[in-house]
């Protein structure tokens, strides 16, 4: 894996296809992707269609990546193949349920992950759309998805057409704990976000938006908790919708 | 990734040591992976001791490779390592919600896969524990994970001491759609699940197992409706017991 120490999210992509069989092939290897009970509890929704990427785009904020990438995939966890399997051999499906979804979404996020590594290692470019999972029953309608299967992750797929800069990360100490988990002291929080809180675009970000700490720009304005309350709620309705709660 | 083709999963090893150095170098990496905001949700716990991978194999069901594995990863969704951050920079975090709990899960399992991919690359064997979300209050309990912290994926790693056989999978159709999720016919069950019912094993395991289709299999024992819905039950409880549910 060359590429991961300079691994960037891409969201500006030439005018250039990406062939067919490039696709099936990276998304063939990205099967062997280890997945609970062999089951691959996970499908792809391909969009390459200019009016189904508009119809994507509101689900995902109208981020233009949804509309100028060549490709946008949905990776959905998916329990309905493996049911309708078990449906037509005499076997009774029992997978309507909670754990069966997050089953299915680990299958589901696992095997997008391995795909941006083989994508990386090809030279596309991709966006990881977190959005996937704040308004699903939009994308739900729009990809008319069946009962038990959710929306869980949406890359956009290109070839680069913009080189950003590498996005900082923590230490490894910052995020791993020998043996037991181990309570963060201010000291401790202090040292892991030191280097995070200097960088001169976190200061920029701070004036911009007229905070004190970089903190209060995740938590006042780009995470809020009136938001998460909110979009957990559609979750939750979603998963109701689709089956995967009572 | 020249070893994703061959990649299967590792349940023995050899009793040669992962040096710490080594295991930091691929936590680092794949840390490199993309992350909400950039603010790494994620943290991993790791077992060395024998005492405590006997504390933890019973939430795994007792599978050997728990006790075997020189090093076992429990790789958690965290947000309490960001809300402390927070509360520390006069910040009100707001993540005490199911929203937050996906995402956290999210940048947790993506994490996780790029380091399996890296551990591939490296020749080092790995068992993903799918078991980690059937009992997870077991696991919070014994590594003392606080609010906020919710274990989501384990790994057993060490250097491989067998070459067990490729698992087989499904073709790309059988889990791609075009532009819309296409309903699974009755012949397309027939034709994406012929090759894996025709597999010498799978015929050896219905024998032995006394049951008349693969798909039973799955249904009557491995998975069942009752423990799917137990297992759910006890995995809301958690997520409550978190501060990830109401």
């Amino acid at each position: 894996m060359k590429n991961i120490l300079t691994r960037r999210t891409i969201r500006k992509y030439s005018e250039e296809m990406v062939p067919e069989a490039l696709l099936e092939r990276l998304l063939s290897e990205a099967a062997r992707t280890q997945t609970m009970g062999n089951l691959q509890l996970y499908s792809v929704v391909v969009t390459r269609s200019e009016e189904m990427k508009a119809k994507l785009a509101p689900a995902h904020f109208n981020q233009p990546m949804v509309t100028e990438a060549p490709i946008v995939l949905t990776i959905c966890a998916d329990f309905n193949r493996t049911s309708e399997w078990a449906r037509q051999r005499k076997a009774v499906p029992g997978y309507d349920n909670f754990l069966s979804f997050i089953n299915a979404a680990t299958d589901a996020l696992l095997f997008t992950q391995t795909l941006c590594n083989l994508m990386d290692e090809e030279g596309l470019g991709y966006c990881y759309l977190g959005t996937t999972v704040y308004m699903p029953q939009m994308i739900i309608d729009t990809l008319q998805l069946p009962q038990l299967v959710m929306p869980v992750a949406t890359l956009t797929v290109g070839w680069p057409a913009e080189e950003p800069p590498l996005s900082d990360r923590l230490s490894v100490a910052a995020f791993t704990h020998d043996e037991t988990y181990q309570p963060y002291t201010p000291q401790a929080i202090d040292t892991y976000y030191h280097d995070k809180e200097q960088l001169p675009e976190n200061h920029r970000f701070c004036e911009i938006n007229q905070k004190e700490t970089l903190a209060q720009i995740f938590t006042d304005i780009r995470y809020t908790k009136k938001d998460n309350e909110a979009m957990s709620e559609g979750l939750i309705q979603a998963l109701k919708h689709q089956g995967f709660l009572d």
